[in-house]
């Protein structure tokens, strides 16, 4: 029996990808706009925070001596001499026998050394009882300890989340130099594919993938212009020569598989290089990718079902890597309480739904059946080396939102 | 001993909340424009997908008796009248001994009632050498498979994701009807706050509220304008006032602390009700929430960590649940490899670093500590039953990354 086809194994078309890996130039913004973002450098900081002694707590600022020997049964009073909210300051210096009320963050009075936790005490008027004590220091959160002037709050390649904001902007900076967002030109093969709409010759194919694919390549943070309705060899060899000199990455849909012709994939190597043509995996298997005038070029199928995978599968890590951000599939594990089918030698990445402990495949696998991704959470993965799953066995598995650009 | 501080615990403060909630309004957006919102409706197909019988594989539409008893060792031969790509139609129909190369997604030509795979064959010109036999039905998608036409193919409620893109878009939409975005106000008091530079008066503090808790409110799918540096009551009262005439909801920062007063609170008692001030949580204690002009409010710390907590654990929700999106933290379980305190009758959200088995909290817990969230990347829980944990117990913990809107 002869095979025809060429196919590579997965890690082999993933090794060649990350070969041509080069990091995305970088740009200044304003630190409002830098939520999931990465920072092209490291950070370090202007200033001292806290940049005052403060306190850790509502309660009082004592000195720490004035409360020893107070408990439930010895019961010290104190005189209460000043309020300072947070965001004030007192003038006003302690004395033996005096207590400040302080809000937390508010900076500690000259004189005092502690702060008395609210709940230890009774305030009546201006008069305090104190229930406990407090040793020098306690409740009092020293200046520098947050940052000190100078330290590295910050290393290049850190995804900027909510928190990294707000250290950024403690180390005094309204501005940071991060990596640009990959544009990337989604050009969608085939004249047979109309827009949605009630009304439809059943010749014609919806065009889900200007929705599907175009969301995908937004989940992993870069952003999309679509091109539709390219067919024939000259019109694909053109859009993918403009796209290449004008976009960081160029996704293409339709035109891989094997009947009249690879037409996309013979443009791309009539234009560049082609990389790998045919993945030893499931579904996606006619999935290319090639270079074109140093630009990426990944050929996805037609099939919406197959050109997810294949996304999420091939292209998706490029993305991420492209911005500085270093991305695997997370795996997690599952009991399998289903049987699966597979064969050796190719990747199944199978639609399916997981809880906390089991998984089991979605029943309807064809590669065109959008329904089935909308049904599953995740998707099992069966390597090469392993041929099917039974009932009960602990099974590799993705889940969707996992792969995704971090947002949070 | 006398306790000043009336705290409820935190179930009754989100049952408060959990009372309020009204779903927003909807509208109607570009299908293209849906990406993470919500269905406010169930979606109903104009269309059966596929709308024709098409080949699941790349191979040879065939008349499936042709192939019986074809194997390795008996090699049968047909003749190829044709080749359809994927979005092509044949014109010609099949006789016994013909054979048409069919991509994945074409439609299955006249005559023919199977797909035999390409690797089962050897193409040599027109002649086909087949090396297996299929039954009648194989490798072929049904008509109306995917999709029905009337089938509701979406619920309400339903979280919009690429492939429920597709699937909207192959049932025939191009607009769908979401929940609208809410429209958050962020209001952070105190004039002792300044933008982040490199040169800053001692006595002020650095406002990164503005960038975190705008950051937060985002990432539970809502959209923020922000107003600062208003400090006293009258100016804190018109403004609570005024945006919740015009948001969807307010939050504050600051200004819940007990010293000097609690003007946020006191503004709210004014205009509205205080649904709670102060809840048995730990850090964030000094949270309130409240109702003004039928919006919900929720006051926050000043201190930056409080702040994320007290949004996290108690704000969250709400701009979820609005949205039509059920939302819970996803807890997970980790073995503590440290020993934690904590105090019964107070539910701990504590910062820590989890990998796949172990967690160990941040060692420095000040609540101005934002350093401490960026080493984190997960919240240690220790509800108001337990008094802390010991070494290689096993612990609840939420990953900062499943707090977020989902974004695939």
């Amino acid at each position: 029996m002869k095979f025809i086809s060429n196919l590579i194994p997965l890690e082999e078309a993933l090794s060649k990808i990350n070969d041509n890996i080069k990091l995305m130039d970088t740009e200044t913004i304003d630190l409002k706009d830098s939520q999931g973002r990465v920072l092209a450098h490291a950070v370090s900081s202007y200033h001292n925070s806290p940049p005052f002694d403060k306190s850790a707590m509502d309660g009082y600022a004592v000195i720490a001596e004035d409360t020893f020997g107070a408990s439930n049964n010895v019961i010290k009073e104190l005189k209460i001499i000043d309020r300072i909210g947070a965001g004030d300051f007192s003038n006003k210096s302690l004395q033996n026998g005096d207590a400040i009320v302080i809000a937390t963050g508010a900076p500690i009075p000259d004189g005092a050394n502690a702060v008395l936790m609210k709940e230890y005490t009774y305030e009546d008027g201006d008069n305090l009882e104190i229930h406990s004590q407090v040793t020098p220091g306690e409740n009092i959160s020293p200046k520098a300890e947050d940052i000190a002037k100078g330290d590295e709050i910050l290393g290049e390649n850190v995804l900027i989340r909510p928190q990294e904001m707000g250290l950024i902007a403690s180390a005094g900076y309204s501005e940071v130099e991060v990596y640009k967002r990959p544009r990337v030109k989604l050009l969608i093969t085939s004249n047979e594919l109309v827009d949605p709409s009630p009304n439809i010759d059943d010749a014609k194919i919806i065009n889900s993938n200007q929705y599907t694919i175009a969301a995908l390549i937004r989940s992993a943070g870069a952003t999309v212009d679509i091109d539709h309705g390219i067919d024939d060899f000259d019109e694909i060899r053109d859009a993918i020569d403009k796209a290449s000199r004008e976009y960081d990455c160029v996704i293409t849909t339709g035109g891989t598989a094997i009947s009249k012709g690879d037409v996309v994939i013979d443009a791309v190597e009539d234009l560049g290089e082609v990389l790998f043509h045919g993945v030893a995996m499931r579904p996606g298997k006619p999935v290319g990718a090639g270079i074109v005038n140093g630009t990426q070029i990944f050929m996805l199928s037609g099939q919406p079902v197959a050109a997810m995978g294949q996304f999420d599968i091939i292209a998706r890590h490029f993305l991420f890597k492209v911005q500085g951000l270093d991305y695997s599939h997370k795996i997690v594990k599952r009991t399998s309480s289903t049987k699966i089918h597979s064969s050796l030698g190719r990747t199944d990445y199978i639609r399916a739904v997981a809880d906390d402990e089991t998984v089991h495949h979605v029943l309807n696998r064809g590669s065109g059946i959008i329904r089935s991704m909308v049904e599953a959470n995740c998707y099992i993965i069966i390597d090469e080396n392993h041929e099917g799953i039974e009932i009960g066995d602990m099974v590799d598995l993705i889940f969707f939102n996992d792969m995704a650009w971090p947002s949070l």
